[in-house]
Order: structure tokens, then sequence, then C-alpha cells
């Protein structure tokens, strides 16, 4: 029954809270919740596409500390967030390598939504796996819903992990 | 990293094509494809539980070959859709037994989504799996959506597996 690993792609986003490199909460839950109920000790047995979208940030004014004099500070900035995603997958692939579990990582620019649904498309993974704040109806119409939108629309079976209550921040949209 | 098993709820249900005790070809796939791709080798780090409900038959007419003229007539007829219910269920636990996978089975009656969700809270399995025909936006509206529904308000982690498209039937509502 082995064979080829079950490719398990995760889609896994930065922390809203501490900012790069940091992975938000959900990413690391869905993560650490699949090691332990899916692949268990089986690590041979499974492989972890690491999926992390980037928006563009259409201003560039998410750094207040950033001055743009030439069309080089604008590269350089694109280069440091560029890096930053890298350093964000490079803490999931840390892990798998501690572990023992075989995995590919890489960063794509646009709509997360749309993104991973396409990149399912073109990987083709056994099943993707989703993070989720798990927020209340209300709150989520503000904030989006990317899981909900992947089980809906990804063309491969999707899980969606929601963070424990413990884990939760008091304000539910942090992450 | 093994310790307790990882206990995979699975909601399975009869074939609306050969009827009891066959099971649709959306629970086989959904049962088949976690097997392939969650326990693959690892028998003895997954137990399933399956769970078949019964939407109770109001009128009781669905064979036309039963005749009723006692209250006991009925009474046998309610044992004979337990019995098949059963049969059906014993399909699974037989594979799970050929295999080697730990596993428990149960039926209740009632709707399909509220039960799953409340056994869901009551028997707290790490993820549920639900089978669906995965049929289109406009066909769906008149055919219900178990899984969707059971994705949405399960309080577990929920995985929906879809048929293949060599399995689905010319008539995509048949299961």
């Amino acid at each position: 029954m082995e064979g080829e690993p079950t490719r398990i792609m995760l889609a896994v986003n930065q922390s809203t809270i501490k900012g790069y490199p940091h992975a938000s909460i959900s990413s690391s839950r869905a993560f650490e919740w699949t090691l332990q109920k899916i692949v268990r000790s089986n690590t041979s047995g499974f492989k972890f596409l690491f999926l992390h979208v980037q928006v563009p940030d259409e201003d560039g004014f998410d750094d207040v500390d950033s001055i743009f004099a030439s069309p080089d500070d604008f590269k350089d900035l694109k280069q440091r967030d560029n890096a930053r995603g890298l350093q964000l997958l490079e803490f999931f692939v840390n892990r798998c390598h501690e572990i023992g579990v075989a995995c590919e990582a890489w960063l794509k620019k646009g709509d997360p939504t749309e993104v991973i649904c396409l990149e399912v498309k073109r990987v083709q993974p056994d099943f993707l796996v989703v993070g989720s704040r798990g927020i209340g109806r209300f709150k989520r119409v503000f904030v989006g819903t990317v899981s909900e939108f992947c089980a809906k629309h990804a063309e491969c079976p999707v899980i969606t992990v929601k963070r424990t209550v413990d884990e939760t921040p008091e304000d539910q949209v942090e992450d």
C-alpha cells in the first residue's frame, strides 16, 4: 500500500500579530495538526508542499520606516518582501527536515484564494490543508474566508483546520 | 509520535442505484481514498468510526411487496430496515478487518446532516470524512448537500472526498 507518498499541499501565511517571518497561528496549527493526526510516525509516506501567497502591496507603505527616493528603493522593498516570505517558508521546511518528512516550498504573488486554487490545479496534490481562524459568522463577512473559498473551489479534497480555543487571541481577527 | 490512534469518523450511506445493503459510490470512494491517502501502511495508527444515518421512512411504502395487516408488520419492516443498515455497515467493518485497521460502526435514525453533527459533538473524532457526489451548482439545489453542511457545521476538521469522473453515473444525482 505504500508507493508514492501522499502529497499534502499546505497554504501558509504570516502572522497578523508578529508580522513576517512568523507564521500565523492558524498556519502553524494546521501544520502541527497534520503531523500529529495524519502523518504520525509514517514520515516516509507523506510529502508536504508549502505554498505561501503574498498579496502585492500596491502602495508599498505598510512599513513606516521606508523612504522611497528612486525606482531602486521599490526594487529593494520587493526583494525584502520576497526574503521575508522565504523566511516564513524556511520555518516549515526546517520543521519537516527535523522530523524527516519530505517537502517542497514556494512563493507566489496574487490573490490567495485564486492562486491556491490555480496551484492545486497545476500541482495536483492529494489534498489541501488550510488553516482557519474559525471566527463567527458575523466577523467572517469582514475578514474574508480563504479557507471557505478553497474548500468549495479547489479541485482536490480540502481539510480545514481551525485554531484551538486557547490559541485564539482575544481579538479573533488577529492571527 | 504514536500513542492513541487518530479517530476518523466516516459518514456512510446506501447506494441510490442498488439500494441496501450496497454502499453508495461516494461512501466507498471516501473510504478507499482515506485508506490509500491517509492510513496507507500505518494501520495501527488509525481507527475508523462508521456512522450510518437512516432517514425514517414515514409511510413505509418504499417497497411495493410489503403488505401491512397488523401493527406487527410495521415492526417487522423497521427491523428489516435496521438489518439492512447493519449489512451496509458490515461491508465497511469487513474491509477494515481484512486490512487490520481498528473500527467501530453504528446506526442512527434522523436527518443525516443534524445527526452527523450531533455525533461529532458526542464522539469527538479527530476528523470527519464525508463522500460527496460533487455535482454541479444547479443540481445541488435539489439533491441537498450533506457534505457541504457538515463541512461548515461539524465541530471538527472535515474532509470532503468527491467521486472520480469515471465512477460517476450518467445521471449524476445517482450514487
